[in-house]
């Protein structure tokens, strides 16, 4: 096959990051991934980390390091690492002629008074890398994306409001007067696999908390995306006694009163070439269960007695198109292959 | 003691019921309690059907005959039944001089267009009962509901609904052009005994989903007791992989910018002389873990940069505070006893 | 490609149908699966009960009959019915020329005794049928199932105990004056989808039960499978508050002291050439979470300081390993196709 | 009340020492608690760490210190400790004159190799000590507790096991030529509230795993407590996805064949005065849901068709009567008030 690259992934021993090197192993036009475990961790493959990939071929993990990276001769470099790590990595990669797929938040951002937020400092390098950087979501910018060379994957609660809002704000059919409100729930592995009291078993399990309200990163990312006021953005995140899975209930008024089956068709002619968005027929809501372990963002709808009041119901697996599953969509179409390869 | 009295118990093999016949198991002031089981079980002792409370004197169960009630010289009967049910029985109970109190939805909303969709049949008698009925809520009604004869005990998303917006909408602070959201998720024990699809463990582990959306019965509750216009009022019920707990976060504008602080004392204030309801200190939230196996609703708060936009979170048991522990509540105000008495 | 077949799925609608059913969507060998649903069913696609699968082709279920079989032309007919079904459908089956693996209990039992807790009624077609049949354990029958027309797929907890103990059993290796203790517990899918009090979600919850014990239907599979008298063996399942998978533990005690690495051996051995067992490195133990979704079955162990006494842990997915995709394996093994095609 | 006493908690922030506080919150016989935080704890209440007790009256926190427990004149010192901890304050207490209920393993076993798992260093001063200390089983050393300054307060796994056997040691009905297999499963409040990649919810959800096979701390004291010889003995730990309750199943072989009543008699009649064992009636099995949140020891039994092979299924909470329950018992043994006073 003539096209095939070598992936690496730094930060392979993560709950993204494994998934990442789960699906890269299948695709078919990488040759190969050399993988580059976080820090802390101390395994020597992956198979020792998650037992689960066990057959017999162990694959190796690597302690970071540019020379590995340029003796494996890698094309394209994944960051599952902390916005902090690829804020110093992707300048460097990309000076080293890689192309770079980052699933951290370092790199989202174009706003300045949104990017506060990470903490990040700024640098003349910086502003030229943040200016090839390109916001990863396919559906969105997929003419841009085939031809960057940095890619800032999206937030896994991000996708699933954005996807779900972005036929109706990038046609105008939202009443800008009203307040949307995103009411997100998001399993355990979306807080990652560091240790916290926030991710102990008893701490979850039984239990359903709301957090970072009026604070979350992801809201600039929404904000961005959609160009709506932060004046009338709400996004509240909440902690579900799960491992995987978001589901997002979406308030919204339309400006007009509305049947539904315009509103379902708005949906489906905005993703009518998508191979990731699935619309459900109205009045199927999604369910956490339809799309775990799946590339797929699974939108429904409720409306209102009026035709004004919407209700979206965005569905994702948070560690897939909310992270692993979507870089290898960004991937695909980096390289102009079929946008769903090694995701079915 | 003086004040003792005897209660019965239609429904004890339900979730509720069975709470209900624990609690009043453990009230001083209840001298004994006759328990009726559900049509549908053939269980001669609660025992039989909950072993957790064993303790080598099984309690009876009977069919349920008003022979039997008034043999037992029941003074106080509860009705953990389906509305249809509780319909037929009702009347019957107070023609017989007894004081009824409801968990069902029969006797709560007093506005025609609200009840039909429980599809219940009126008669005269209905028509006279229903002027008769107090809705249970102690907090709102507490003196009503001491001099009566039949309590609509409410539904347990409803309570914590009311529960959080009632300071705000009594004290008349909500801006009424903008939509109020309520986002309410619940564990299955909501969706009570019965066999279903939905309850089905495979269906209701590791995911998520709303249901009933513009059409849960609860709606009419929030909506006579709180006063708002059904035009502004969006409430969408969601199933938690739970057992039990409710967790509603709710949104709402103010008309005025306001302070955390004002926010907070609105809300200290309004339930100052309460013992069932816990206000959480700016900005700590309330979780389900907090209230669980409590006649606690916790509310907490988050407000926007603007002072308009607040997020009311508020937690409750609905089998405790959301049906049984409430029910316990109301008798305890019906007989002019301490209100938290047998409850903590 | 030469070597295609047609395929139907009797119960599709069931949870071991519907992995059936997804897992021979994707076999490079089954050029198509013609569905049928359970009878108490009424969707008219398989989308419908499991909205996962949504691709904007609906996949159709049919009500079963012969007729339907025999107009799409189908080779293999895979059953995912209780057992009273089977007993009727695999004689006709075979009659009509078809190849049948039937996922039941009704054809595994070979003596008499063993076969009476299903309780179906014997007759001179039946005791022919059974001659047939072979037990569809590819790692323990593969030559035999390679010729036969009827195989017998394995119960989900004896295949997790027959694959652990075989290679102990096989060589002779086990004190057969000590008890076999077979500890096991599984996820509520091995249960089935059919409504029950034992599942509902709240009963199953934060809860641990045992359950058929010195009753289950599966001790008869592992008595013949493993020639272990029926006074020796102990098998007690148990119901995990989880969807699926199966943890065996298996207390047995050796004939002789033996080394770790002897025991590690003799299970290296037996299972070198097979692609669906995995031997954990001593001191490693599987847990649940490795063989999910994966055609594994997961074997590791532990000996005590005499040597003698050796415990196995045996982990697999009983909807997989232990149902759907063990009926594949068959599949594969009977036509020669490769033992894991369409399984990875 | 004339009969009145102060307790101190030590680790009063742990899953036991928090139960503890709880506990002795409403037993009547406890005048005052004062609660000490575990080092690594920062809260000032205890409030803080378990909003769930918040009542309006802050329980506060203290940082430990022998000052502390004078100025409070505590009577008897509860410590909710590490056993390096307990190992230290526990000589020192009772050279200070209080009572001490230690509910670490520090001072279980009286057999110097047992001890050695613990790795504590002895002296003189620890030799005397142990002496003293006698196992907090109330139901096998209810005399000798009466009397003592120093209780060790059992294991969780061990109180499950050693209750449901001991009527069969005791009674010397056992075959002791057969293994006794211990195969018991434990929800993750088991672990402690420390951090640990091994409690994170991701990889305890939808799992089940083995550990510490043949080499469990709990095993020295079962084999103490029931002069059991260690060569007979298998006690193996699983984690079970549920954030409390320990189910135990226990294989045993009687010397005789035995009938099912004279095996529920003997368990009857052993526990006979107990107010803490519940015997189920025979074949009915207790399941983990039935002993939460109380302080009972439910035990069942099936009965192989031999009448020789026992499976013994015991269930507890592991927070109450597996530890801060049975520490209370304890509590009320020692000063002779009625056993279950404040645990009903």
């Amino acid at each position: 096959m003539a096209d095939q690259i070598k992936c690496g992934v730094v930060g392979a021993t993560g709950y993204a990051g494994f998934e990442l090197a789960r699906l890269l192993r299948k695709h078919p036009n990488v040759s190969a991934s050399v993988l580059f475990r976080r820090g802390e961790h101390s395994a020597a493959t992956l198979d020792e980390a998650y037992p689960q990939i066990m057959n017999g071929q162990p694959t190796p993990l690597h302690a970071f390091s540019w020379e590995q990276v340029e003796k494996e001769k890698v094309d394209l470099l994944f960051l599952a690492t902390p916005h902090e790590t690829s804020w110093e990595l992707v300048p460097e990669g990309l000076r080293r002629g890689l192309k770079v797929i980052d699933l951290s938040g370092a790199w989202r951002l174009k706003d300045e008074a949104n990017r506060k937020i990470y903490k990040l400092v700024e640098s003349a390098v910086s502003v030229a890398t943040l200016k090839q950087s390109v916001y990863g979501s396919p559906e969105l910018h997929g003419a841009t994306i085939r031809g960057s060379k940095l890619v800032a994957n999206p937030g896994c609660y991000a996708t699933s409001v954005i996807l779900a809002l972005a036929p109706f704000a990038k046609n105008d059919l939202i009443d800008r007067h009203a307040d949307i409100v995103c009411d997100c729930k998001s399993g355990v592995s979306g807080a990652g696999k560091q240790l916290s009291p926030k991710t102990h078993f008893v701490e979850v399990a039984e239990n359903l908390s709301a957090y970072s309200v009026f604070g979350h990163r992801h809201t600039g990312e929404i904000l961005e995306q959609l160009g709506i006021s932060a004046e009338r953005l709400i996004f509240t995140p909440h902690l579900l006694p799960i491992p995987r899975g978001i589901l997002s209930t979406i308030y919204v008024r339309l400006k007009e009163a509305t049947a539904a089956a315009t509103v379902e068709e708005t949906l489906r002619k905005f993703y009518a070439g998508s191979t990731s968005v699935r619309i459900f027929p109205h009045p199927l809501l999604p369910q956490i269960q339809h799309s775990l372990r799946t590339n797929y963002c699974d939108i429904g709808f409720a409306l209102g007695p009026d035709g004004k009041k919407l209700i979206l119901v965005s569905c994702l697996d948070n560690l897939i198109k909310g992270a692993a599953g979507q870089a290898v969509q960004n991937m695909n179409v980096m390289y102009g292959w079929a946008e769903q390869e090694g995701l079915n």
